[in-house]
């Protein structure tokens, strides 16, 4: 439930045009609504800006149905993260209004577009063809909820004129997230170059001693640039919500 | 070099105040300059907002004061970190207006003091009494870098009660810096709690299995909130820098 | 075998309706039995007060039976644990009594039902909907052994407000399992909120550096509340276990 | 503040004895306590059922004292862990009444002697001689809190028969704590001959891959045995806890 | 090429049998045998006692079989180690004498039967019904290599009494090899009651802090028995030969 | 695009046969293309000798296809790495000058052969039937980059005399690739026989703590002969193009 | 205390030489004695050959002084490991028979020597300078146990020459004990020259990823040569130990 | 023992101007020299090009000299790593023309420079301040192996301009040592705009999850340029060696 949707109840209320009993029928769910395998928390939207979102991983079709149904009734939008094309499938056929991002592995399901919330532009760079999958996840998050954001894909640290070639469009971000696997390097270089917070995510890309993205982790974590802060391994949809709410200070 | 001082000398320039040589001579340096052992990046505080930090750590105290006479020729601020209280002794004796911050191991030197940039405020939070020089190192660094910034120490998950006392304070902050080691609990609460962003520090506080702050650190990077990115273990810089580039948002 | 049968069986050689012979025969398997890949500790119960568990993981559907079936001859309860769907088919097949609890991969089967023997009651608690599976297997471990067992599902430390609202339920009980992967913070918190054990059990739920749990089980292990100990990872079973013979005392 | 100093004011108010004024200055403190360094949890004791205790390493002998002054306004007891000999003078001079440990490194404060309230024997088993620190540790803790206490130091698993003279005292123990270090295999023998609760504790004991203890714990964690629970390595204190509580059940 | 053939070849020269140009032939393969994607050691037998054995993983069934082929000219016995049920197949077929091991996925092809030639006797147990396919493939090693072997499975810790019933056969072994998995304790209890050598074999059986094995095999190297040396995680195949070549002295 | 191709351009501007509007059309693309999915780096030839190489891991045969039309305008070799037999399928059937190597999992497409530019030849060494993999991968991308190769593969350090007897040919090379798994003691040995750099690549193979080919990683990196050098595990690849940039001195 | 003089006493009850008192008296510390700190295992001499060895590492001297005046009633030799020279002063002083051996870090004490019980000859080997100590510790290990024993040190895998120069030594030798640090290749080229078993000791000489000796003993426990056992890191004890008993079959 | 004093020896002989008597006295330590702790390998400068080397950690000032002594009998050039200021005291007095580099922690003795042998330069480029020793150890390597060697310090990837602005000497060089700690990202930039082999150098510098260097490893085994290998964390020594005998190509 946003605030915008609390509001129009109490002044229904105070209108006359809601009866108390009915609005505290609506009301009492406020907190949140247990559905036996799920606390639907619909009170975070108050809390946090943005409704709860659904880690789609190791739950059925039909548990993730379920706890749609019960967040639409309060809610504009819903993210499904972590959600494959075999679980998708039953999911989108239920909501005609949902929309499987498959590279992102993503179902978002919007009522009324977010309007745009957030101060300034998000920019998403990722380091190779292999890294898009995890940039594709910041990137529709980020615009789920709210944000101008654009991207610039492959811009590794091999050829680093590549990389030179978008200053202006680095230059002008507000909020930058880099996305990169094997060692890490990007975030740092970028970071070197603009004095905006940087959000680092490493991914899982690579073989051998990349360790499912540990080494790139570890690095970013060691970047000797200053303004760099970092999500865990594969976690887009962390970094756009984080560069979300910094975005809209 | 900050950007005041560069305009400075340009309008001293455009009104015959300063000779065309005279200026050549000051901006020469601008990029960097090289003293043997270290070269000093004077761009980074155009490029970045912030002059260039000296990490202290193995350097020796002759070093760290060669580098900051160099830098006090254009910068207005100085600050060292990781430096113990042997190598700041010879430091603090050569520049009068350093202060040595012993608990949080750094030296400061403002020449004048750094003006308020900062939108809102910073709030520092820590976990356990150990875990305060990090947090200070944190809120040092936040303030020299022009922002306000407020701090509670000691306030772990185990007694979940003395966190909600300071809900207020939480409520306004627009970042928070969370600094916990041990389990590492603390971010994900608190980031459940708001809607800002939540810059999580790990300390390397704790003994067996705490393996040096890899268990706070992984755990930090697993937070089930969403708002939350992190940084080094022990990186209270870090945190302090991150956190004041998100606020002059 | 359990001491009520061992009892039984001396009362009957004393009141003469049981001659030596026929005693000893039964008696001769009372330490263990050797039917070619497993040792049966029939003599388990009267030690450890519940017959020996068979750990399904790597054996075929026949040797579960077999073992099955020795084991009946002597006990009135027989659980099976990390038995997947395949193994379970043949399994409940041949047993019309046995039971196939898919969601913990249990078989359980009871001759008759084990009277309640704990003093309080067992609260199992979890973070996640993905952690249920894990709190299922502690849940039906502890009923099995002869406990009042209740649970609480999806109590995530990112929606602290969720867990308060049970506070009676968790003051109550006597002995509370907490269930939690990734970042694994909710043992700390609940274990602050009362004076009873808390049985910690880590889950392998997660990506990135939740590494397979190990994340929440160090974190687990480094709790800053001292009334918290931990199983391994995934084990709900020895969690309702331990819990179990806590319960007992 | 314990539960029967907190009744006394409430009846002393009841009875006229005390004024409300009084009454309300001394339970202001009731919830915690802020000495600018620390947030002393004077709630614990009730919520508990045991104060708070000092966690000594890295604070310094004033903080120490600082903290423990606080406490005896309203505790009967203050234990003080990890805490060395050089910082324990100061504070065991500052305090007649404290007496310091040297092999379990504690200091213990108290007023009055606590009544038993556990209802049978705790027994710490240890694996070898080094491990007695750790083993003096837990049952300090444990005899503190209330509990009868025995041990039994030096029994590891290469020498069986030397744990087996031990079956009476086994067998009428309420609660067993086994700490080991090496291949910590200790914890799964015992366990198996016993049907009550085992708390293991991993201790740092050995050299190359003894890993600091990780091999110890590890080793705990797998246990085949299903009543075994597991602390922090090296964490006796940990473990006289959580034997004490499951002992007042 | 063992010691026997070498001497007929050489005495049916001596005896006119063989013409000094076809025993060059035989011989010049001596050393070893390039054939292509291998070079066979045909030297070995003579310099270890005991032929090449084909490590089957990632290698084709035509590839086995070529090396085999090759072999067979010179040796009496050939071991193939690691080979599962689908690459067996066409091996079988190919060699009438070969037989395939389903539980220890190994080969075994005797022209004739190697004599004993091992003074004692190698017993070999194994903790858990899941260790059995490592504990089979160290037997039948052993026993290809001309030992006496016996074994007992399922006598893990948790039920010493289990153990201690074969007390006499233990007894009289002249080597033991131990196999475990999970916590790994049994070879220190086992190396506890004898004075001979004993051979461990961690095993990667097990789930959460098993590690893959990595948790049985430290805590055999950290057996406090002395008389314990440790193979590489399920190398059943190492185990027997070890155990061998010191039955052999 | 290669020197040659460059000077060529320029040439007929200067000679009129080419217009300057054609040239820059050309030349417009030199940096790099943006194809959308990748950046291709068509600078790469002039600046590193030697075209970029397509990394097939995670791309689909469409992507693969549409960077290597890209690559062809302007070069005269592509390779493609990490390619399984379904991804080359289509790829070999569109380009009909490709060959796919299975072995070594690599597409190889040539205009025209590459002209011998080492000076010396290159040696690949590998230890085991099962490293023939990646010593193919080193072997033909060192030929591709116009090097003289040669190749021993199997002669591992158990039988030390299978390596002496190619001792001419490890003399004379001018660098040496040494691939080997499991203890990854080959490197160490070869390096002690030569005063040539050794560039060693570790493989994957093996079982227990071979840990996925970290043990002959950290061996090769502990080599105590001190003209090794070390790749990413698996890297054949990388071997043989850093092996092919030191033939080119 | 050993098997002779076990026999000693009880023919002289026999012989009425000694009273049944007198015996029992004597006898009844056979099994253990408790000495409070430590449980003395007298009975290990009869059971496994050899008395109990004092670790030494994290014990007093007075408490080292206390357990070998205990064993010194019953047996005839007394090994200590792991003693410092601070810690072996008192102990030498006590006993004037002791020795302490400083490069090995052993206080020996023998009444009598330890006749040559041994079949052949035990044979050590390290690879390195630096690998010394741990290879004395074994050689002395051994020595004491009554074995013939011969050592060579520093001849390492990068000059292999150096080692087959010692071709006869190594090839009359029953058993190899063979100490490395660094990448540890020296087992498996040893191993690969003979058909007896070796015995390999990873030390933790080293810098940089050789992790303590964690890389040694993975590549060993890899090795390609299967009549290689491994004891833990820098246990030359352990080696000395499991030779000696292989060595006495 | 270099290539020039051997043709010399033996043009004396052939010259009669030395007996055949003297030259084998002097040629029979060719091999190497057996000094009780070690075995001196003087056949490595024939077979090497360059003498054995002495690491000094772990062993003694006498150790040291007692080697030194016997190598310059027979090499015109000695070094010693890892060897701190109180090992070198008594080393520099013994050896008047021992140099001691204190911030390498070298000893260097030349009985006469060493002729230039590499073909191109080397070129040492170090990421930071901190970095400056290991960088040292390279470039002093280097240069007493006979090459040209430049170096630049202090240019690290998070102000990529200081690093461009060495565009040229960066380009002239034929082998490029590149050395860096905390994220370890320098090498995978500079190999970006080389064709040249660049070998990597991780160090130690950084804390958190630097690991020791661990993080700077793993990041430059994976690099996304190709022409990177990479040596032991800290190992400045290995890196000047393999470089140079790239150079010498």
């Amino acid at each position: 439930m946003d605030k915008e949707s609390l509001l129009q109840i109490l002044s229904n209320v105070a209108a006359g045009k809601t009866s108390v009993e009915e609005a505290a029928k609506t009301l009492k769910n406020l907190s949140f609504e247990d559905i036996n395998y799920a606390h639907i928390d619909h009170h975070r939207s108050l809390r946090k800006g943005f409704p709860e979102v659904i880690f789609g991983q190791e739950k059925t079709s039909d548990q993730i149905i379920g706890i749609m149904e019960k967040m639409l009734h309060q809610e504009n939008i819903v993210l499904v993260t972590r959600i494959d094309q075999n679980q998708s499938g039953k999911v989108v056929s239920h909501f005609p209004e949902a929309v499987y991002h498959q590279d992102a592995r993503m179902v978002i399901l919007e009522k009324k577009k977010m309007p745009i919330q957030g101060k300034g532009t998000i920019l998403v760079l990722s380091a190779g063809t292999s890294d898009i999958p995890i940039a594709k996840e910041a990137y529709l998050t980020a615009e789920a909820m709210g944000n101008r954001v654009e991207s610039v894909f492959d811009v590794g640290v091999a050829g680093i004129h590549r990389l030179l070639d978008h200053q202006t469009m680095i230059d002008k971000a507000s909020v930058l997230i880099v996305v990169a696997g094997m060692e890490g390097a990007l975030p740092s270089v970028v970071a070197g170059m603009v004095s905006r917070p940087v959000i680092a995510v490493p991914t899982s890309v690579g073989y051998g001693v990349s360790l499912g993205g540990l080494t790139a982790l570890f690095a970013m974590l060691n970047s000797c640039s200053s303004n760099v802060a970092v999500v865990n391994i594969d976690n887009g949809f962390g970094a756009g919500y984080v560069a979300s709410v910094i975005n809209r200070s």
